[in-house]
């Protein structure tokens, strides 16, 4: 029971008459702040523009005998294959290396399989039926490029473990059911990284379609927070070759949230067998991607440890914006059983639950007060949480100070309305 | 009749011995001359690296008030909409910025019509006798785009003033006809610019299929060769606004060959309408292109003189050897009747024709002689030309010894199988 049900009729009047006062107060401050997506601040960003200062007219660009200059090498220098192998815990023959955005990738890989066919099977378009696994709460842009390709999306919930494997087994039962989305590192948006038992599982799947395949957005691989403790998740890939199902996966990632937004290296990797019939696909219209921005960014980061000494320097911009989140949320709620919420060890997000089904009038009711969060329900497939309680939290944006004061008014709202719910049902 | 038909069978057989010889003598020679695809050479390629001391971790990266580096701005950053919307002769709202690549832009653009239909249309994948006009020769990359996608390729000859336009005005009364690549100046392989006239009946055309669209890929837009008497086409999407038709074109471009090859920055244009459904089938999986590489090439360039003047540069290293093309031809056909060719004047390629049907055993020999070619008919649909006549000349990578070299083989060559099939005839 929630601490404004508790209240008698009178108490909660008072109550909720000085939280009107405390959203008068908010209002009249005229605040702006957005905090809709998962984008690094400025000054984040600016701590990777020595990125800019690796190549210049003077530089060699060749690499390992590739002119990054001209035309060719379609999946990639060699330099930029063996630091996303080294990245993706693969072999360098599973991997391509793409243009600023895995999420490009991914569509792309997606459309493939819609309109050519996986490994020999009919082309996806040619079955009405095709379904899509969610996992959700997850990342919005997913769910919407498996609606917009028609596919109907099935929403498996998500557990601290991962996707719920019983839901999931079963669900590939059904020959229709053609992928799922996975973001197995401090899943956007619940932080939630996945257990042995879960990426184990994922891997020993045998669904009933054979062209289903495991979509992972590795999006977070090296995001970690608390580089002194980071979560660690089993790599996908070599597991899935343990349980002799290496075709079962498509891994992802990129530099984006390493250096710089819509401006890094992208990557997919495969089994080998997989990346053939991609390369077929692929190679009358790409010659390759950009290959001086691949370049750029391996002599940027050197090696693995030249990658972790940068990603501890991004934890230092990002972990004090998340400690505050976890801080004002225990000053807001604690004690007053009227939501929930994670605390995440890397990734981009912070998921907050609110008890009572209030996650739109929540959203709505912020950007009134000039705080612009991402739409309620976004994370779930259709846009529709079923509870209606999950709000997705990206502090990374915002100033430290821009980030109390959007706090402040989410926790006041979540108040707010949690005792308009407690007084509606009082007066019943 | 060729000089070879004009000899008796005895001068026959000594020039054939002659020209054994002769190709004897280049086989010992071991050559190893590459010359199948359009790349600007290494020191072209070299004039272009200032373009990497443009920006360092000093630079202001934003642009009009959008930030360069971070997420944000589909259609790109403003000033490079407003560079590609000058170059295109577009009006700023009809221009969207790519990545590296503007064959890739082209794909894509074909996969939406495939996947989502046109503008309303059914899927055209749903079609299965859907067509594709290919005037030839043209880009092989194009057509075997179509051909991948499940469009039959319809062949239309090209004249020296474009595609055969009676031919493309009867072919679009077919439903089934969903669009046709053009490449409008300095066309790929055949060097031929529009006329006027051209230009307006196909934008005056009235396609059967609501979903037609002429997909044109104004790949040497600036690619002069001769920049004091350029070629000059009429631009095609405010044609087509001048006949009500401007949701008939896609216009395509890229600076892939006005600096680095495949690390460019390509851009489409079209129609307001035509854009807004494009931007909404593209919205859920891209957050933009590579905007620091956008804003890079903007500032190298600065203006459309900055782009003249550094085209000139690039004219610098290509014209000698077009005129070395035509000289070395010259020299080995003339007064003999066996091989016609054209001098474009910008571009990237040149066309030779033979007049007996030997294209594939040209290319044949002159790869067992070291010097490598395009594919014989690869220019045309399905790889297949017709008069078995065409060879794709590219002579921008080989430096001017190599090419020198390179064009006494072929002419040898073409001398050598033209007199045996002479002798062949003879034998009849």
């Amino acid at each position: 029971m929630s601490y404004y049900q508790t209240l008698s009729e009178k108490q909660l009047k008072t109550e909720i008459s000085e939280l009107e006062d405390r959203l008068a107060f908010y209002r009249a401050k005229n605040l702006k702040l957005n905090m809709a997506r998962g984008k690094p601040s400025v000054e984040q960003v600016a701590s990777s523009k020595e990125l800019f200062d690796v190549l210049n007219s003077q530089s060699d660009f060749s690499d390992e005998g590739v002119d990054s200059l001209n035309y060719g090498a379609l999946r990639g220098i060699p330099s930029a294959i063996n630091f996303f192998a080294q990245l993706l815990e693969v072999e360098p023959e599973e991997v391509f290396v793409g243009g600023s955005s895995s999420l490009i990738l991914e569509y792309d890989m997606l459309c493939r399989a819609l309109i050519f066919g996986v490994l020999g099977e009919k082309p996806q378009f040619s079955n009405p039926h095709r379904k899509f696994l969610c996992p959700a709460p997850g990342y919005d842009r997913h769910f919407k490029i498996a609606e917009n390709l028609g596919y109907e999306l099935v929403y498996i919930p998500m557990t601290d473990k991962g996707p719920d494997m019983d839901q999931v087994e079963k669900a590939v039962e059904d020959e229709n059911v053609k992928g799922i989305w996975i973001v197995p590192k401090y899943s956007n948006p619940s932080g939630v990284s996945f257990s042995d038992e879960t990426m184990r599982r994922l891997v020993a799947l045998k669904p009933q379609a054979k062209d289903f395949r495991i979509y992972c957005d590795n999006a977070y691989a090296v995001h970690d927070l608390y580089p002194e403790s980071p979560d660690k998740v089993l790599a996908l890939l070599p597991l899935a070759k343990e349980y002799g199902n290496e075709d079962l996966v498509y891994l992802y990632a990129s530099t984006s949230k390493m250096t710089v937004p819509g401006a890094g290296v992208s990557a997919f990797a495969c089994s080998e067998k997989n990346m053939a019939s991609q390369i077929e696909l692929m190679k009358a219209h790409t010659i390759s991607y950009d290959k001086v921005n691949m370049l750029r960014h391996v002599r940027f980061f050197k090696d693995i440890d030249g990658v972790k000494a940068h990603m501890k320097k991004q934890a230092s911009f990002l972990s004090p914006k998340f400690d505050l989140v976890d801080k004002a949320f225990h000053e807001g709620f604690d004690g007053l059983d009227i939501a929930e919420w994670n605390k995440p060890k890397g990734g981009y997000f912070v998921s907050l639950y609110t008890k009572e089904p209030i996650a739109i009038e929540l959203v709505e009711l912020c950007k009134n007060l000039g705080v612009i969060l991402t739409s309620a329900g976004s994370s779930y497939p259709y846009g529709k949480d079923p509870h209606n309680s999950h709000v997705r939290i990206c502090p990374s944006y915002p100033s430290l100070d821009e980030l109390e004061s959007a706090l402040e008014v989410i926790t006041c709202c979540v108040k707010y309305l949690s005792a308009r719910k407690a007084e509606a049902v009082d007066e019943h």
